[in-house]
């Protein structure tokens, strides 16, 4: 089956991204390599989204024991897999990736080794595809009728294997003919909302509102959103889920106007060593982030910043989590791992 | 008395303006000669701040009249005032200013009110920054020692005669040795937190700390913020508050983790007539202000926007409202009315 991907493209001796920092304004293709071009694309944000850095750190290791040839081994792929792990602390997808592979590395080495992988990284790309199809459907049976659904960065086929997680939603929603608009939150400071989603949502006609982030609370007041739905990077043991800075700020909200609040991933999102959200490192980005944009100086030069990437929102403030498995109402230590007990007798 | 403002000065003749929308990276004044100048700066945002749009208001009015000399009249200033009047919807100040000074022309004409006017126009100048001066003492004693204060947009001397609302109480608690830190909202879409209030902050040596509008929510989650410090565009009589856009946002999240949310401006932005926030005009601005910064396209050109520069915050989520003459503790429809009718037997 073609994977239908507008962001990641598979070529069998090299990987190309979609430069994501230009979009909408230029559509510049990356050639990728090996693991350190891979991890560098990651790093500095030329891909982006948890499902989309964990495919493309598998391709990152297939491509670096390909070039290895009959070299290729776990032992000589262990810098490869410490630079990709290196790449962003917090998506639990890019660890879950490399371990996938790291198994195969076991049994294998040389040319069948990189063929396997290579392999390997095609399927978790395919599944991926498929879970989040498979998770659209599940959470728009969630949505109200004629949804206004407010949504966060971007979760889109930029961010995954295809389709997207919360985008995938509201997609399959779209598709379905329940979903009215939806309203998008800029995202600053990296404006994944302004820059991805409106174009994504744009492509296919679907009506977008974009929105600064601060808005958000006014437009709840006023009743012009119905449902909040969001991805996310991990969710721990307990439900606690690391997403895109602001993702708590909106379940509060969510929560005062009593609306319900859907957080959409695949199951490789789930990180069951994580018991709960106080543990899961929040990446630190950059403070030029925040005083520029686009390069642009706005603030003082030499102003102090925090910029954190990601926040965790607590399981109590999540109406539910959509994985392609299934639906955890309410997310607790104990519904989550009756999910994750259902997932380890169906594999 | 001198007026220490750092962004209007008055030259008798003419008015110079800091030219806001240009800081921190370049200092240019521009040069105002009449009500139609200061309704363009005002509109085109050169000058903001509730405060510091009625202070220029006042100002382009006595303009309009020193340039009508002997035909002035409050029948020939009619259009000046109107031009005025419709530069902003939102701040109260606006409307405030130019009813003070059409109270003079009901009594004087011809260059006696020219001067009159110019006259008035400065005693509002100077008694907001007066106001200033107190509401900071007053506000700055409801701070918890050693405090971290959040606050968003700016209000400081840039957004009115001078030393600032929410600002200014920043300052004097700085001044008085019980304020550890400020954390600045950037403000989107004007950035205003991030280019105008670290800049005034950091002239002082004011600890400053910026972060994106959305990483306010997991600050107050991580116990790094002990109270949220806000100006205000209007104050309806239950003291139902419309501020730039946020403040509602920042108000919910301050009522989840029990912060303090401190409302602070001068008596003129209450507004007596108004009965709620229901019926306050939320002025919406541009599309490409949100789908631009500093004139640079970032979201698809045709993306459909919804841009309110304000929102309003029920008085229910306030702790309290401090003005030049006191502090209005839990505000509603009642200690509303009794600050006002305090202020009424002074006056």
């Amino acid at each position: 089956m073609p994977i239908d991907s507008p962001a990641i493209r598979w070529l069998d001796d090299h990987l190309l991204l979609l430069d994501q920092r230009h979009l909408p304004l230029r559509t510049e293709w990356l050639a990728i390599h090996d693991a350190a071009g891979a991890a560098g694309a990651i790093r500095d944000m030329a891909v982006r989204g948890a499902p989309a850095i964990g495919i493309t750190a598998a391709y990152g290791l297939a491509l670096e024991a390909l070039g290895l040839g009959r070299r290729a081994s776990l032992e000589t792929l262990r810098p490869a897999l410490e630079t990709l792990a290196a790449s962003r602390p917090t998506a639990v997808n890019l660890f879950w990736a490399l371990e996938r592979l790291q198994r195969l590395g076991a049994d294998l080495e040389g040319e069948a080794l990189g063929r396997r992988l290579a392999r390997e990284a095609e399927s978790i790309h395919q599944d991926d595809q498929a879970a989040n199809l498979r998770l659209g459907e599940l959470g728009a049976a969630l949505l109200p009728h004629d949804a206004r659904v407010y949504t966060h960065c971007n979760t889109g086929a930029l961010a995954t294997g295809g389709h997207g997680t919360a985008l995938g939603i509201i997609r399959s929603a779209w598709r379905g003919g329940h979903l009215r608009e939806v309203i998008a939150g800029e995202t600053r400071p990296w404006l994944q909302g302004a820059r991805l989603t409106t174009w994504e949502l744009m492509q296919e006609n679907i009506p977008v509102t974009l929105v600064a982030d601060s808005a958000a609370g006014m437009l709840m007041a006023a009743g012009r959103v119905d449902a909040v739905v969001v991805g996310a990077d991990r969710i721990a043991a307990n439900g606690d889920t690391a997403n895109k800075i602001g993702t708590y700020g909106l379940a509060v909200l969510a929560r005062h106007h009593g609306l319900p609040f859907i957080v959409a991933a695949p199951d490789s999102t789930l990180d069951p060593a994580m018991t709960d959200g106080g543990g899961i490192v929040i990446e630190e980005r950059a403070a030029d982030e925040v005083r520029r944009v686009g390069g642009q100086p706005l603030a003082p030069e030499q102003c102090p910043v925090y910029n954190p990437a990601f926040d965790v929102t607590p399981a109590a403030l999540i109406t539910a989590i959509v994985t392609e498995s299934g639906v955890v109402h309410s997310p607790d230590a104990a519904s989550v791992a009756e999910h994750l007990s259902r997932l380890n007798r169906r594999s």
